[in-house]
């Protein structure tokens, strides 16, 4: 090694050791006729101290160099008189004898430091610079030891990592797949996976029993904010299960994680039907951090004449504690942001209930005291609080932008800390969704999910009320991983595929093997999927997937830094019988 | 959980107990009035019996199940009276009371047995079959716990997994790259990584210290017989350090593997240099598991008057104890062995020591007996033993062919057993290899590898000769590993680019981001990379690759289970812009 410590190491008990250490020159400060250099590795910083009496050579070495020079120095541990408590060397230093510059370095297109002067585009260009900031290089981190312990304890439960293909076949369905040009099947395509879920259940028939993996998957959608083409998941597969074996066995897993990376013990998950979380919270993802739940309020205030209620499928309202002193002004920024075309809400009616309990509202020409006093009470509204109310034509729709506004007035009243984690399951999704456009079913979750076996004689008369064996796990409102109970009946998965409209020959073209698979002792299995890039995040406290990514592509798809993707040469073309039309 | 325990669980001392299994019928034979199952799951086998007189309906369910149905029983559990010793649950057996059957199963196409009647063909085309017998799930389950052991050992040294992006830039230089359309940005494409090489590097410029990653890589080449297109690497890379400090932390590294997975405690690895490696064995991975070094013959065989040597420009010998009773018969299938095409010797010029000491050899007309005595002493033969020589009119091509010989002796011998384990470095390979036919230098190891600085001055005079800070891990004759120390100068590595061949402009397309990056303050680094279906295979004692990975592609690049690559939409064509030709 080129040094006998790392910058993060030494202590007081160290003094008088003669040391060599290296990195990278993050502070270089002259004060009087001493130089102090504060060298910076992954594990800390370390000062360093140049004295222009006792050795003036070197220290005008030293002064010379520039910031991310990268250097060995050797040199005494020392004490320092003016000791740094915010560093964990902070109470020494090193008397710097020996001093080798063993590569230099351009002034960096900007700081290297936690709060830094460069935009997300030069930050991006320059990534390999980005990541030497503390902060970013932490995120990194964080998703080793979450890796390394998932890895921990679905071994310690006795599941195998299986690795699955990444070439496989392309059988778009929902996302686009990413295609990879075959040269020695000229005019064929692999895919890229956009999950190994046929792989898993094929194991599953194989007898793995129990299986995972951190695997890349690929979707080529067009990137939203926070979703990169490529990304990471925590893959699981059990068989001879039921469904409550697999919300205990990743319910334990997700304690375990937080347990041993932020020593937070967790209770146990609470659970709620998808019907309740979108009759509650309007969102099948719902942040449970804080209260706020939906009060349905048809028989309260519809038919008073307010044509706007009168005429709504849906009218509902959420009670925000302390809020009743909201100014005029605040509300009309509240009614402009349901408002905005994403969420597109047409109006917002308020209720103030007052010091002294009146309520005081929005449409108060509309409706009696009286009334008023009843939504309070149904809104279990105290003095002080502010009730806000959302109406609409279409159940769904009004329910959506009203999670829109719960989650804006969370925000507003900081209920919302990166530090307080609500974890819950969602079960019971529905199995199918009707789309409109097509004038079809998709599947909620995916065609291999099974329907609850109660359920499954709505299949033929009603699939739309057909309930899966499908759950999601929801933190913070976030959805970190989701799953289900599988078909294992090669019948039933045909009779899926027909439900989704896929003609036999379809069907049989691209999931013949697993239907075929099916037919020789498939058992009843099951499994979920992490987004390991949200769980990241959510346990780093970001914003943005993007941070807990080493090399993150940008919103068109395009990885900035090594300029791809890119032209390639006609000979690579040709090989693959391959032209681009202009 | 649908069972109670696993099937490899249950002992004498679970008699009484009642239990629910579940598993896959292996074997159902009738005996008298006794129906016995075999009921297999991943953890074992457990003998199941029906009792005709006792309860006869359940006993005529039990005879109508076939191979693979799926099962839950439930039942006591009960000593054997005659006891199977070769299985950990042969002492109990399941006295049932409850038969389910979870799903029925075809006449499996081959049977589920280690030595099976399937054909490769078949296997591979039902590979979720073939994955349930013991032979091939044992070498998952082993790749699962090297994978897993490796992370541990890495971890504990300080390394952090990083993943880089799938999705990179193409730059093939050496192997094909498979490329994949990107349809956001038309005309242009991603490439899927040969290797995480250059982000590797970007992770120690960034200050990562110590970076690894089990990474899938992809290579577009033409396969052969134990090639994939998609393998998967142990990749790895430390900063401040020397080569001594990598050979240390991955020898430490191979043998914590081979303790923790198969409890051998190796001693410290040999290390020998390239050039001795050509010289000793005429391979640069060499099998040391036996002796049977090269003597160079030139000074004692030229000049005799026997063409063949004498216009040679190598002659070399190995001598194979005990051997000297080779009939003809066998020498000459020795013969016909080296001549083949792929091997392309002239001939095989073989002495024996006979049991009086006496040498007789294929060639006496042209050599006394002093002269076959001095043979025998410089080979070091003994009475009994069988000298064997091959010239040639190119050294390098001699070698390489004395070399097969060497290997096809030591298997004739018996000294290459797959219990045994020669671990060596092999060390001081050239930079550059001079290709005939393209009339330029290629990289030996890959572009980014660093000369050794004392040759760095004969890059300009005699590039043939430059030593590189290169080293590969070679067990029983398997390159296993290798890797080198780095460029870390911006301008040695443009240099580099430039000797290869690469014009200003192309170095700069393709890898300016990493000679900018170099710019900025890099440290001197390297590493290594395993293959790890390579490490695998060898652990198993396999003869292939193919057999610990679970989903494999044939030698078309095809995965026959699935049966892709295949074509596409051409709806999909169109979004890529893209036209296949006729």
């Amino acid at each position: 090694m080129l040094r006998t410590h790392t910058n993060g190491e030494l202590r007081l008990a160290d003094v008088g050791k003669l040391v060599t250490l290296t990195g990278w020159v993050q502070k270089n400060r002259k004060m009087g006729g001493m130089t102090f250099i504060d060298l910076r590795d992954r594990y800390g910083v370390t000062q360093l101290v140049f004295n222009q009496e006792i050795n003036p050579e070197l220290c005008e070495k030293a002064n010379r160099l520039g910031r991310e020079f990268v250097l060995q120095i050797t040199g005494k541990v020392a004490e320092r008189s003016n000791k740094n408590r915010n560093i964990s060397t902070g109470e020494i230093e090193i008397i710097v004898s020996v001093l080798k510059v063993l590569n230099e370095a351009q002034t960096p297109p900007f700081t290297i430091e936690d709060e830094t002067d460069g935009g997300d585009d030069i930050r991006m260009q320059y990534r390999y610079l980005d990541l030497r900031r503390n902060c970013v290089r932490k995120n990194l981190e964080l998703r080793h030891k979450m890796a390394f312990e998932t890895r921990r304890y679905l071994d310690q439960q006795g599941f195998l990592e299986v690795e699955t293909p990444v070439l496989i076949k392309s059988t778009p369905e929902g996302a686009r797949d990413f295609v990879v040009p075959s040269r020695m099947n000229q005019g064929q395509f692999y895919a890229l996976p956009q999950s190994p879920q046929t792989f898993k259940q094929l194991l599953m028939v194989s007898g793995f029993d129990r299986y995972f993996q951190i695997v890349k998957c690929f979707r080529d959608e067009d990137l939203r904010a926070d979703r990169q083409p490529e990304f990471t998941q925590i893959d699981c597969e059990m068989s001879f299960i039921e469904q409550e074996d697999i919300l205990q066995m990743f319910e334990g897993m997700s304690k375990h994680l937080f347990k041993a990376i932020k020593g937070v013990e967790l209770s146990d998950f609470p659970r709620i039907t998808f019907a309740d979380a979108m009759k509650f919270y309007g969102n099948d993802k719902p942040d449970t951090r804080f209260e706020m739940k939906f009060v349905e309020l048809m028989d309260t205030l519809k038919g008073y004449g307010f044509s706007v209620f009168d005429e709504a499928e849906y009218i509902g309202g959420i009670c925000a504690k302390g809020a009743a002193a909201y100014t005029r002004k605040q509300i009309d920024a509240l009614t402009d942001f349901i408002k905005r075309p994403q969420i597109g809400a047409k109006g917002l009616v308020y209720a103030r209930v007052e010091a002294d309990g009146n309520v005081k509202s929005s449409v108060d020409k509309f409706y009696s005291q009286e009334i008023l006093q009843k939504l309070k009470e149904k809104m279990n509204a105290e003095n002080g609080d502010l009730i806000l109310i959302i109406s609409g034509e279409k159940t769904s729709k009004a329910q959506k932008q009203l999670s829109e506004l719960r989650l804006e007035m969370g925000n507003q009243l900081g209920l919302r800390s990166k530090n307080v984690f609500s974890c819950l399951w969602v079960v019971d999704f529905p199995l199918l969704e009707w789309d409109d456009e097509t004038q079809r079913f998709y599947a909620m979750h995916h065609p291999f999910t099974s329907p609850k076996p109660e359920d499954i004689a709505l299949l033929d008369t009603n699939p739309a009320a057909v309930r899966a064996n499908a759950y999601d796990m929801v933190i913070n409102g976030v959805e970190v991983g989701g799953g289900s109970i599988r078909i294992h009946n090669s019948g039933l998965q045909k009779k899926m595929f027909e439900i989704l409209g896929f003609t036999p020959e379809d069907a049989e073209y691209k999931f013949g093997f697993l239907m075929n698979a099916f037919k020789y002792g498939a058992p009843p299995h099951g499994g979920l999927a992490y987004g390991l890039d949200r769980l990241v995040s959510l346990f780093a406290g970001l914003d943005s997937i993007r941070d807990c990514i080493a090399f993150p592509k940008n919103n068109q798809g395009r990885d900035v830094m090594i300029d791809a993707p890119s032209l390639i040469d006609n000979v690579q073309l040709e090989e693959l019988a391959l032209s681009v039309k202009k």
